[in-house]
């Protein structure tokens, strides 16, 4: 069984949090979903942890999990915490294949999904 | 003329501000772009501020500019202070129509921007 784990930074703003679970949700419905669970983790402020939440999908019947990072720039937080909450969940869960894909800010569609709001704009058409 | 303006948070690092340059390249590039002119401004910590990118919009020609906030969330950057940038700078340029969309994070894209992501993951398909 595979699982999708969005990992976001996390918000004292608890909208914010609620829009990355509504975006997890949005994922988890898609019809062409080829993953068995979708999934999402904060790296800060907000709950679950990215452990926890790599935890709550192995308990689900996760064998492999998909970390996507969803973060604009490949900073700290996407080049060394994300790796680092891995390599210590794996330490504990030797049996798991967690991998990590590159992140948000770097998906070829994002001029897409930028132009697509854009142009709902009622100034422009 | 009417310009897209993707308005990013601006980092410290540098790195970080030339993914979003990149971006605006990229957006520029694509064949359905529907806008005269792409470019970029950060709320802080980088140049062009968002009063100089608009001004720079209208230096080239635009009497028409629309503002894509390039965020995750709809937190103060997006709720305050962007409108609030804007505002100030309507009211030294009364000819230039200024609108903001919504941000980056409530793209119905999304769902397909992270899956086109994830999978290709090498150990997903």
């Amino acid at each position: 069984m595979r699982s999708l784990l969005i990992v976001a930074h996390g918000s004292r703003r608890e909208a914010s949090n609620q829009e990355v679970k509504d975006l997890a949700e949005r994922v988890r419905q898609r019809p062409d979903l080829m993953f068995d669970d979708v999934d999402y983790g904060f790296l800060e402020l907000a709950k679950p942890s990215v452990e926890e939440a790599l935890a709550c999908c192995v308990r689900r019947g996760a064998s492999e999990v998909t970390v996507f990072p969803y973060f604009l720039a490949a900073g700290r937080h996407v080049v060394a915490d994300i790796p680092e909450a891995i390599t210590a969940f794996e330490t504990t869960h030797p049996g798991v294949a967690v991998s990590v894909t590159s992140h948000l800010g770097a998906s070829e569609l994002l001029p897409d999904a930028i132009l697509a709001v854009a142009l709902r704009d009622p100034n422009v058409g």
